[in-house]
């Protein structure tokens, strides 16, 4: 990365345990242990100190690798245990110094990220087996107990003063915002009215009435406490799925080729036109034959394409979600022989109840929720050499709309397969084929039911795609619509996207990302909190707040 | 309202025909016509100009007495007519020049009410037996165009210009956020890309192609629009099931007594404390026996109690969101004779299929609604003397909290009837009852199987008040939770309440309140609309708006 000539320096996104300064983790059979230990001294950038197990986007980051390793490298993995290397203190949430001195692209960016960290969680416990325990041995505030939250289970000591609490809004004028208010309604499900109180006092709530209230499931004193963590831990571990044993795949490095306008990856190329304000996503179609068997997917491990062009494809959205705020359209391509990601299709549909291929296709799914939930526009090209098939069909279907060339010269066709069937739901908890057709319901069996490919009018007529210029008419077609988005204001076409991209049910995860979020947001930009009086600035400094006191 | 000796007017909900500056309203036996027809030179507030059918707020107060008249006066009209009496123009919107000059709190507010307008059109066509018809003559722009998908059917004039658009996003970098977003992908089901597409383009979608796209229902040349509009209606009116003939209620004027801190009906009274930042808002059962026949009722017209009771507390609620905005916590009182609220309730229940009874029970529903959607803290307060029982107790459920004194000395009992069982919905489909046990299910049936009413113990052991201190504690506990909700930030307080007021499913109305609602809030805050350089500002006055383009 530091051959970026930028003035800040950017954020990477890949770790490997090697390299965490944050988090411990340790295996013992069927239970692991992520252990956060944070370094006061080793901030991602700023002069903030990380006191008390607080966190920010580096301490982020290793947590969602080391989930994410667990998940891929540790098969024998069956419940995760979330703690603390530090005495009497858990985690003491976000760090406020970190985030009263961030821009609000930046605040907003951190909390998407670590909200999807934490969704992530949650899903690895409904769907791949694993299951996490909090075990919270003393302080647990804001997005500390909102990390436990995360967890399947909460186990706190009773020690006469440690306690879960969510002090945002009595300190700091703003919303425990990953997903706090959100889950304590309705994942715990606690009353509305001790929510209410709950969230308002700064102490928290310990012992017993934790429980009574439902913010935690049980309490033990510190002399059993150990103990009780460890069995819960096992129980847990008895309900999965996945192997006892055995040995998973590598997450070796993805090293791209990183310039100032470009960043190069095996299977994606993201392209920087700065001047313009886009980029050029592409995704290339694999060039050689994959393995077809579990087995021999393991053998290839981390070079099998779906998974490395889909972790390349992660790294280049996270980049282009904190690194290039500006680069606003992204034009989407996919690229080479339709019929090998169609040979990969049925590869992942005849063996999803395998542990790993499962794995890859949650993982599939999970970048395309992170495509979802990028706050810039995107526009698929589909132009002759597409390899728009199947779970590459499912970025076109993912982007805000897609022009496909009809040009009879020269064919063009759109493939679908099973695995557009369901298999990549999007965090309302449909299809992207379903949500589409929504106003027509039969439409998605109906292309769904089609053997052979769609040539552009065919798509058209399906309603694949938005537009099918003919040959005169693309380049003129496609570039005033892509500079005419450029053009339009930033703030209204997020909330656009937010608005138009999730139509059909809400889901916990869409309430956190659209309700909770879009609420934070708006308080992040309210002087209440980030003006110089606010309650995000003047918190730890001398002097209490001033209030604009007018409710709206 | 003129006694009011405060800086600024405050603004009156009440209106009647006999006033209406900018809506013809005429009724032909099954069909009522109400046509927009804004004076230009009339606006609420300000030097603005309602061009083209603009709107701002006082428009759309007599919008919303003209739908509750034709509920309850006219039981006769089964379709309504929402048509222009200006040629060419249906409604262009709300007026840019009142939102560009309107203060943030006013712009929420603003948007609230309106919003709560067209959802009480939608919640008639659902449930009361009058269905809308917009009859779009002509331009049909932004807010025009959200007012036509409130309805339940739109047929455009098709006359090679005539078009239906949604220009919010291009032309004033904000978004379409009186449900526009929202309502074409979830209540017409446009599809994603087309709604993408149709909300970036200013001059909109016309003709063959908003029949289509699913925007508009049906095209007519304008030589066949009126008699096709007038069958469509007939055809509409004929699945009611309101009566064909007879008399509603007349709804008179409500001649609240007001001075500087006190609003007093005859069944409610707001009393402010400025230097508290607090009111008292108390509702009194009624003092005399009420009617318990639809016949009784009808006789006693607006002074039916729950009706008169209602719609006092419905226009404090709005006064004192838009005239009071620094009065932050609201102190909830019902005070009186529980057993005669508990008769009044026999009466609703038993009679809820006549026609009036569901206005009247629907009405309420929409009281409650607004109060659940209103950004202060309520807190219930119930004391010996209490009449917190069935439909006021509602009241209670709506609160964030409720405190219950427990005094052997002085009884003090709460009660429940048939009408807490799911008469009066939250916008998210649930009773309030359901959300509040939606972590015990069953409790709800369980509390609604008592016969007599709960003692504080009882109701604090059933989870129906969130505490019940005794004689010794209850001031000071009261005036302590008061002070300290008084204290907090008032904007970390509006997103708290309004995540946590809402727990279990989504609908569509709580997406334009939670989702829609908050990221125009979001959008309203920020430079790129609302700076000096802003779309919002810049718009109709000279030079373009200027972006910080950075995206987040």
């Amino acid at each position: 990365m530091d051959s970026v000539p930028t003035a800040v320096q950017p954020i990477a996104f890949e770790t490997d345990p090697s390299r965490y300064r944050h988090w411990k983790l340790a295996f013992d059979g069927a239970v692991a242990r992520l252990s956060m230990d944070v370094r006061e001294d080793a901030p991602l950038a700023g002069d903030y100190r990380l006191k008390l197990n607080s966190y920010d986007l580096g301490v982020d980051i290793e947590l969602a690798d080391a989930i994410q390793r667990i998940r891929f490298e540790h098969p024998e993995v069956h419940t995760v245990v979330i703690a603390s290397a530090k005495d009497r203190v858990f985690c003491a949430g976000a760090n406020i110094f970190m985030l009263s001195g961030a821009s609000h692209g930046f605040k907003v960016n951190f909390c998407k990220f670590t909200n999807e960290t934490r969704l992530a969680m949650e899903e690895a416990s409904r769907h791949s087996g694993i299951k996490f325990l909090a075990a919270v041995n003393g302080v647990c505030a804001g997005g500390g107990y909102e990390l436990a939250l995360a967890c399947d289970e909460i186990l706190l000591v009773d020690d006469g003063s440690s306690a879960v609490s969510l002090p945002e809004t009595p300190l700091l004028g703003v919303l425990p915002g990953t997903g706090g208010l959100t889950r304590i309604v309705d994942k715990r499900k606690v009353r509305r009215d001790l929510a209410d109180v709950f969230s308002t006092v700064a102490e928290g709530v310990k012992g017993k009435r934790a429980v009574e209230w439902r913010l935690v499931d049980a309490v033990y004193p510190k002399s059993r406490f150990d103990e009780e963590v460890n069995a819960r831990a096992k129980a847990l571990a008895a309900q999965s799925d996945r192997p006892d044993a055995g040995t998973g795949l590598v997450l070796g490095r993805l090293n791209p080729t990183v310039t100032d306008d470009r960043i190069e990856y095996s299977s994606v190329t993201l392209a920087i036109d700065r001047a313009r304000r886009t980029a050029e996503l592409t995704l290339q179609a694999p060039g050689q034959p994959q393995p077809d068997t579990p087995d021999a997917i393991l053998e290839a491990g981390d070079q099998y394409w779906p998974l490395r062009a889909f972790r390349e494809l992660d790294d280049a959205i996270l980049r282009l979600r904190v690194n290039e705020p500006e680069i606003g359209t992204i034009v989407v391509r996919a690229t080479g022989d339709p019929q090998a990601v169609m040979n990969v299709d049925r590869t992942l549909a005849a063996h999803q109840e395998h542990w790993l291929v499962r794995e890859i296709v949650l993982f599939i799914g999970r970048t395309l929720k992170r495509l979802d939930l990028t706050s810039r526009s995107f526009f698929a090209l589909i132009e002759p050499g597409n390899a728009f098939a199947g779970t590459l069909f499912e970025l076109a279907l993912a982007c805000d709309r897609s022009y496909m060339l009809d040009d009879p010269e020269r064919p063009n066709a759109i493939a679908l397969s099973d695995m557009n069937r369901g298999a990549y739901r999007m965090s309302n908890g449909l299809s992207r084929l379903d949500v589409r057709f929504l106003g027509e319901p039969g439409n998605a069996e109906a292309v769904l039911a089609r053997d052979d490919a769609f040539d552009a009018r065919a798509a058209l007529e399906a309603g694949l795609v938005s537009f099918a210029p003919d040959d005169l008419d693309w380049d003129d077609e496609v570039r005033m619509a892509i500079e005419e988005r450029a053009a339009l204001s930033p703030d209204a076409l997020t909330g656009m996207e937010a608005n138009l991209r999730f139509a059909g049910p809400e889901t916990l995860e869409t309430k956190i990302f659209g309700r909770l979020t879009a609420w934070q947001n708006w308080i992040f930009q309210r002087p209440n909190a980030v003006g110089e009086r606010g309650a995000l600035k003047t918190y730890g400094r001398e002097g209490r707040p001033e209030f604009d006191w007018r409710r709206c």
